[in-house]
């Protein structure tokens, strides 16, 4: 299999802004370009549109605006595992010979459609995910003692961190308390405890071995890869306090980059909401069942920017096809020693989780420089 | 590069019925397994779902409804030639190892929003590609001078061929004299000139060339795969009365195949409009310019089946995520010496062309025994 790794990226400030969705997309790809100046609109094989926007071809829209003339081009639509699932695909039109350079843009607008899926739409009121956040988060306090108190953590954690990242959508740090005095939407999640939808766009260039020698001089390589999908609906999930697709995904991007828990310096966990960031941590193998906790508690007291530190979705917001490519820009940022005041202290190792719908899907990348 | 081919196929009738997109994906997709007991539901590594349909999510839907849990499942979109990019997609995960076995499943309702391009839409109430192939209709007639009369030939000859294409939309065979009498819908196209909307699905199993030896033994394997992006809105075409992504695409498909135009058998042809057909054959390399219908009037009246045997877009309907999976699902059946009254003589080599919005892109796959 031929290697495969990221020559550049280019990405948007996340916002609440109303813009046209073309204009969004092309924002992040037209960075990579001003970026990187060996890395040509002509030599690009093929374009991948990540997004849950009902727009049809936007992939070709988007080459028309950025002056590409591709093989291959379509959109790629997962909900909020758009972005890897589409980072995956390029992957495998390398791997395979079919390409050698491969642009991939993430975009959302605030109002995305993919922020319900209707076929797990049984619950009154509660369209939004928030039904499923809930069920995790009173099933995993329930069987772990956690408290309100200690998944605040995580969102306290994660808007702390959000403020060394310029394109997040937090602009403010809150306290244990501010969380717990947020608008309760039900007996288990407040406002302060889920990710917010916004406007936002992230691209990346991954290239073969071949072509990353003349257009990269400092590249990071997907060495991993692990993918699961278990259903659609979240009641068919074997467990409401862990993440089974997870779990298959990251031995299967352990198993192919032959490597374990203990070698990754920094994750990007898809915490859509407080309670997923901890789940996640156990599921994925970073900690035992039930203890996620207390190694984000000691990341957050210690500050090392460990886990999430780009301000995860809770912090930097969630455009949904932008968020796995923006997660995968942060791990290349931080092997790259390129993440400012979010930078990890020797950082070769990077992993990220990406999941859809309660985790019936994940996604799971292993980088490395 | 892992060989790649086709292990299994199931569609459903093309019809105008009021199903749900659910549903309409998954007729075709357990088709397959109650045609081949050799595949089962377990060892299927991805699921990819072709649709303009505007819900989310449907690749895991489809997941569950089927009983499958696979490692990659998501939906590929690129307006009416979706269906050949999730093929290209799919060949790319098993050539690259990433997969063994492969489901796509593509599948369309009669009011899909993908009928409606957009980007495209300046041109008051011609809303439906309508305008492209009017303008493309009258712009070959004049540089060739090819007369309605010429290109009624390719509806008639494609709604009698769709008379032994038991799932076709069309039942009806029409004379020329039909055609030219048929409502008027611009200067230079009539209602009969149309393919049309319709409701159905198509699914087919890839297989790596290991797999492949436990599950077929009639293997259909893809040799040539070209593809080709040149723009989203039609103005961006250098000629009106050409296709110049599949000029490009079919070059590299024959390229990659190491065949010639002489040497295919049977041929699966774009006909979204009746001015395609001719168009195709001399963008694809099979006519010279201006002599398209030459090929078409002798192929109808030796009545070989040699184009669009299963009648093509116009005789069978659009669906149109479905469209290229029922194009090589036609072409299977053809080198598979199992495609009833349809059959052309000693198919061994046979040509999908499938292309999106005036031609901005195209697909061109080559197919063998």
């Amino acid at each position: 299999m031929n290697k495969v790794g990221i020559a550049g990226y280019g990405i948007t400030p996340f916002t609440k802004e109303d813009n046209k969705i073309e204009k969004v997309l092309l924002d992040s790809a037209k960075e990579i370009f001003k970026n990187n100046d060996k890395i040509h609109q002509n030599e690009i094989d093929a374009v991948l549109v990540s997004t849950n926007n009902n727009s049809k071809y936007l992939s070709p829209i988007l080459c028309e605006l950025a002056g590409i003339q591709p093989k291959i081009s379509h959109s790629i639509e997962s909900l909020c595992n758009s972005g890897t699932n589409s980072i995956v695909s390029a992957y495998s039109y390398i791997a395979s010979g079919l390409a050698d350079l491969v642009l991939i843009s993430g975009a959302e607008r605030y109002d995305s459609p993919g922020q319900i899926l209707q076929w797990d739409n049984s619950r009154g009121e509660f369209k939004h995910p928030i039904f499923w956040a809930s069920i995790f988060a009173k099933s995993y306090k329930r069987e772990y003692s956690i408290s309100d108190e200690d998944l605040a953590v995580v969102s306290v954690k994660n808007h702390k961190h959000a403020q060394e990242n310029p394109n997040a959508l937090s602009k403010k740090t809150y306290s244990i308390k501010d969380v717990l005095e947020s608008k309760k939407l039900t007996d288990d999640l407040r406002l302060l405890d889920c990710s917010r939808p916004c406007t936002g766009s992230a691209s990346i260039i991954l290239a073969s071995e071949e072509k990353m020698k003349k257009i990269s001089e400092e590249p990071v390589w997907i060495s991993g890869i692990g993918q699961k999908t278990i259903s659609a609906g979240f009641t068919k999930n074997i467990s409401l306090s862990s993440m089974e697709s997870s779990k298959h995904a990251s031995q299967d991007a352990f198993r192919m980059a032959q490597k374990e828990n203990k070698d990754v310096d920094v994750l990007e966990i898809h915490d859509a909401f407080s309670v997923c960031e901890p789940m996640a941590l156990e599921s994925l193998g970073f900690s035992k069942e039930g203890k996620g906790m207390d190694m984000i508690s000691e990341s957050y007291e210690t500050n090392n920017f460990k886990i999430n530190p780009r301000g995860g979705l809770i912090g930097s917001g969630h455009p949904l096809g932008a968020t796995g490519i923006a997660q995968t820009i942060e791990i290349t940022q931080q092997l790259q020693s390129n993440a400012l005041k979010r930078q990890v202290d020797n950082a070769s190792v990077g992993l990220v989780h990406n999941m859809s719908a309660a985790a019936t899907s994940s996604t799971v990348l292993v980088l490395e420089k």
